[in-house]
């Protein structure tokens, strides 16, 4: 197995040269799983298949949020089924752990470092040094496939253990926040082939309720003794180990041959019998190279909807298919798979969180694979239905935690005014004005708005709620897209209720100076006073005040993450956040010239954070004041300096592929403005770019005098017409067409004359 | 097997003779499982255990609450395990439907009409007429036993069926308020002897989310041939249906032996093996007889702690010990069940509603088994600390709905000042405070206290929401409970807090004139303005108005049966609904003399509704004006005009047991004022009562010149000494003692210096 993969990999390199005429089959080489898997980037370097269900890879650390921890000293102690990738705060999932070992069936821990580690799009391979035994993985969408090959003369072993998850409290504490909690689990010896169970966990990031995860693994050949254990005591012989809420799993033995070993782990939430039936379904044979190459061909179909320059860089090139990549591994696909209610549409869990993914990653699904968006948008409406309210993040199949807005209303405007056909608006704007009309009471930081009293009633969020002024904010731009969708299917009432509520950001904002700008979202009280300090509890337990400047950041030091007046961020970020009415802003800010100097100050004092989604729009901000080209500046410098493709390539949590699309869409030289119908239009790092749309429609961007001194757009066409605006309209693209960007090597004026559009230019 | 039944029930016969010095053993003959099985009752009618987890029985009416119709027309259809009893509404349970029948595999629809049916306690008897099968039925907590003898040469024949539940909507439509919705199901011929599988529901009358009943099916000999099937297509000897989202179920064949079939099914809500496993915990055998007997010593268990008077008839007897058997159905006792959380403490659901319970039958549990009820709290504070919200309904693990306060209050009270011990007070006040503070939001029908906003900024809930009339009056009321606990724990500030507002139920009161009495809790709009009118949309569609007066009733003819400003009665009703503060009741009422006759209108005028909860204490609140000759006199009128042992001997749904526990408590003499830590004492039906506590003190209540023209107490004695109250402390009966109760012919002003606690009257 080993020798055929290497083979593979020959082939594959001497493709490479003649790539151009097999691109479509061949992209996948330019992904690669581990960029963003060292510092930050927190993401799953396993294989998936796009929106997979199931994510088989290693775990080496159990605090880590993929499971993994770059650190070759931290031994493996498991390949776990389940992972998210990108995320930050309390890990979730980790499920249903194997591991494979050499030696007799008495221990249950079972751990070894690692070596020759290769990682690939749909492959993992490593071997594990203390055994010599090397685990290969790949995986269809809901079942994992592992090849072993043990050393010779070795006993062959496996572990299957249904008490490792992530994010398990050091010492068992029920009530720890965002930890995984043990439920129950249970596991059956079934054949001398198969071993089905389950494991149950709840809490972890989201404080989500229990989830289930069943699963079925099947061996390629006969175990000749097992032993399943439960609450760490051995019961060779035992078939079952019901569940008592104990941890259970089992220790199997293969004999010494020399076949290597294979086993397929089929994953359901239903039950052990779907789970198997999954492996029935999608891996019928015991073919490795198959279910890879099948893996292989999902990803390529997707990735071919966008064909770059050939002639750009590997790294360039790298960057950008792995930046579709990541953003394709969630939410994730688990359709027919919810134990909730009834299996009859669309269902994707692993919004996590739509806060980072409303931004970039929502967009490039959409202009990639909109039938994908519009079930991704169709599942988020059951779930309204179904639960009550709109996810703002979720997981596990339950609905938490909400970090500002509810976003949403973003997603569903995005869909909306970008034509996606299918998903039924009438539901979309009902779903919309719970959020918008319902307090969440109890459950504000599941789902809904929190402090929604309070702006309702006095048109910002108080200093009586946590995340005041990102929430007020967020609410207001999510009220302008209920706004939108309101009016487009004729809801005149709410449409002028909420295109009002759009302007609740100014209710918060303060005509104060800081760092030479003026105007910031400063907090306010309930009363209406503006609150100048802050309270600040870290001093000797004595309860103490700061001064609230929009430089400062009360959490995590004064008060906890979630309970400062921003979440994870200060007001020179966020006070940038209002994406429905930029000219407003600009106004407020003192008018152009103050407004550039503001987003100069915010980039050159590192006033700005590169690695929050808050900010994913303001490099791109100097388009509303008719400077296209510092935006170029900008973006360029950004992605210079912070990302690349190494394994430290992604600046900050890759937040389920926020960070990966935003890059990807800046690369081909686009950028959306989530729930609006336009792109900003930015200077691409790839001289041509197709995407094949599923419609059929082909359109090209293409840079003309594209070199690395001639950085800047001088002016463009589209379809052979000038084109002087730097925005270009979403059905732009879906009719098909050429936009050709002329450039040089100095700043122009193209765009200034028409910049993007702002609620406060536009006839109401 | 009905022989020996027969034979069975001799000796008992012959036994009741004796009954005086056996009697522990026999109170169970005393139960009559058919009372209020016709009529409004909706009495569940088959075997359970006390608290039991299954509950099996027929089912031959999809919409009835306990699956069971009394028209012997309606065929049964098949024997489901779970049932509640007594509740209105939207049907909830009815799950793993089994039928017997003669002939070959193949139609999945089997029914029969009935004859020769034989309820007992923990037994129930019919036979399917179609085919001549007798079939038995008995249960342990969690695992039901069934002996079935087919007629002689015919095909024996069994029907699993995981497509049958109670109130399926007759279309199916996924919307449908209050409809169970089938959401998925899975079965697998595990072997020759034993079915395993799951059914998935969603819905009911609380709106709950899905919940899976897990089964294991065991027959005493190997069926022959079976079919299992899938969304109505019959699959011969095919030994799984996978979950799909689709209705499966098996038929299964015996060949046709003399012998009669036996079947087990345990139930779990965990896994099948875990249903399997309560099978053989609880019944590893297969003598029919010792489950039932079992089933019967658990009963006697909880019976034999009230020892009433052997010479009182046995219709009395049989509507006492039938109202304790009742109140001890529910809620049920799920221990080491809970798929939500870790199983480490006591688990109860079917908190079915703690609205209507929490008056008598909570108290009634406490009395008599205290060790149950400090469970019973314990569950319920874990319900809070992992759903977030205490239970005031709860049903298939999920909380939902509200009928009007957060009454887990008045039981955590109750609890409180009765001294059950084992109760984390400190948790609970944290859970109070929950519900006194934070509003549900979206999830106001689920659980919390709907309209808090207004209620804790205006004092009153105001018409701007639904059920403002009842809510204002039972918040007020939790909000007492919560305070004396407080008060309890050294909280002083949340004491001082809430039991101001416990005066807030003042808020509502309007001094107009109704039938000649003053003063009515009346509709009020966020402003403080009085609403005379009420929204009515009946006529033709047009919105039209009512006069709010305080006999309307503006549901469920103007605006749904929850909407009304009531929920389920009037403002004659429940304008008497101050449990803290009768004293002051009065004396708004304009004195005791204006109260009296008050009292006088709402019996005489039938403007009072036995069958509804809100006035349960309404008969006895004569007490506070120092006439308990006019209580006694209320509640004998009740009783004997209501409450008899026949099939419709419970005027009203039955909800749980809480009719039935009114009924009992009144039978001995006593009636709880529940939150508060003392018994009314009425002239009981029984010349002497024996309380044999768990701590092992009895208390004897004895009524000197017992016969029906002594209807009054003249004079009282407790231990001895005169006791000059109409009302008795708890404690008094938990030391133990005897209360000497003096009978004579006419009215006495006993009791009437020192009238039962009100909060006026109390220093505070």
């Amino acid at each position: 197995m080993m020798r055929k993969q290497l083979q593979a990999k020959i082939v594959l390199l001497f493709c490479a040269l003649c790539w151009a005429f097999t691109a479509p089959a061949q992209l996948h080489r330019y992904v690669d799983p581990l960029i963003g898997s060292e510092g930050l980037g927190n993401v799953f370097i396993g294989p998936s298949c796009p929106y997979g269900m199931v994510k088989p890879g290693p775990d080496n650390d159990v605090a880590s949020n993929s499971g993994y921890a770059a650190d070759p000293a931290k031994p493996i102690y498991g390949f776990s089924q389940l992972h998210v990738s990108g995320t930050g705060g309390g890990p979730k999932y980790g499920n249903v752990s194997v591991m494979p070992f050499s030696g007799d069936l008495e221990s249950i821990e079972q751990e070894s470092v690692k070596s020759d580690e290769q990682v690939e799009l749909g492959y993992y391979s490593v071997v594990l040094q203390k055994w010599g035994i090397q685990t290969e993985i790949t995986t269809s969408d809901r079942a994992a496939f592992y090849h072993f090959a043990y050393q010779p003369e070795k006993a062959k072993a496996i572990k299957i253990d249904l008490g490792k998850f992530l994010g398990e409290p050091a010492i068992a504490n029920p009530d720890a926040r965002e930890a995984q909690q043990f439920v129950g689990s249970e596991i059956e010896i079934v054949s001398e082939t198969e071993v089905r169970g389950y494991t149950r966990i709840r809490g972890g990031w989201n404080n989500g309720s229990a989830y289930t995860v069943y699963f079925s693994a099947v061996f390629d050949q006969p175990f000749t003794g097992f032993a399943t254990w439960k609450n760490g005591e051995l019961f060779p012989g035992q078939k079952m180990q019901i569940d008592s809420g104990e941890k259970t799993g089992a220790l199997l033995s293969f004999g010494s041959s020399s076949d290597d070993l294979q086993l397929k782990i089929g994953i359901s939430f239903l039950s052990p019998m779907k789970a198997r039936a999954n492996i029935d379904n999608e891996i019928p044979h015991w073919n490795f190279n198959q279910t890879l190459d099948e893996n292989r061909e999902k990803w390529e179909s997707n990735f071919a909807r966008v064909e770059v320059d050939p002639d750009a860089s590997d790294e360039l090139k790298t960057m950008f298919y792995t930046g579709l990549y990541h953003t394709m591994l969630m939410p994730v696909d688990r359709t027919g798979e919810n134990p909730n209610w009834e299996n009859k549409g669309p269902y994707y869990d692993d919004f996590y969180a739509i806060w980072d993914t409303y931004r970039s990653s929502s967009p490039l699904i959409t202009l990639l694979t909109p039938s994908r968006q519009i079930d991704i948008v169709n599942a988020m409406l059951q779930i309204y239905k179904r639960d009550g309210y709109l996810p703002e993040a979720r997981s596990g199949n339950c609905n938490g935690r909400t970090q500002g807005g509810s976003n949403a209303e973003v997603v569903i405007a995005d869909a909306f005014v970008k034509g996606l056909q299918g998903i039924n608006y009438k539901l979309a704007l009902e779903a919309m004005l719970k959020d918008a009309t319902v307090p969440p009471g109890g459950n504000e930081e599941k789902e809904g708005r929190g402090g929604l009293t309070d702006y309702n009633r006095l048109g910002y969020v108080s200093t009586n709620f946590v995340r005041a002024g990102n929430r007020t904010l967020e609410y207001a731009y999510d009220d302008y897209c209920l706004a939108i969708v309101a009016r487009g299917i004729k809801r005149k009432g709410e449409y002028w209720r909420f295109i009002a509520q759009a302007d609740n950001w100014q209710n918060l904002w303060r005509d104060i100076e800081d760092h030479g700008s003026r105007g910031f979202i400063m907090p306010k009280d309930a009363r209406g006073n503006w609150v100048d300090s802050i309270q600040c509890d870290a001093s000797n337990g004595r309860i103490s005040y700061i001064p609230y400047t929009p430089v400062a950041q009360d959490w995590p030091i004064c008060v906890c993450w979630w309970c400062g007046f921003f979440y994870e961020a200060s007001s020179w970020e966020y006070s940038l956040s209002v994406p429905h009415d930029v000219a407003k802003l600009v106004e407020k800010s003192g008018g152009k010239e103050a407004f550039r100097k503001r987003l100069d100050t915010l980039f050159d004092k590192k006033l700005y954070n590169v690695a929050n989604e808050p900010s994913f729009l303001s490099p791109n901000l100097y388009h509303w004041i008719g400077r296209a080209d510092l935006s170029n500046e900008r973006i360029h410098q950004i992605i210079d300096e912070n990302f690349n493709s190494s394994r430290s390539g992604i600046p900050g949590n890759d937040d389920s592929g926020a960070m990966s699309s935003w890059l990807a869409f800046h690369l081909i030289g686009l950028y959306p403005n989530a729930g609006q119908s336009y792109y900003l239009i930015n200077a691409p790092y790839f001289e041509k770019t197709v995407i094949h749309q599923e419609n059929g429609n082909d359109f090209v961007i293409q840079a003309k005098n594209f070199n690395p001194k001639n950085k800047y757009i001088q002016s463009a066409k589209l379809n052979g017409n000038d084109f002087p605006k730097a925005w270009l309209e979403h059905n732009d693209i879906v009719v098909g067409g050429t936009l050709i960007l002329e450039m040089g090597p100095a700043p122009s004026s193209w765009g200034a004359a028409l910049p993007p559009p702002s609620k406060s230019d536009q006839e109401l």
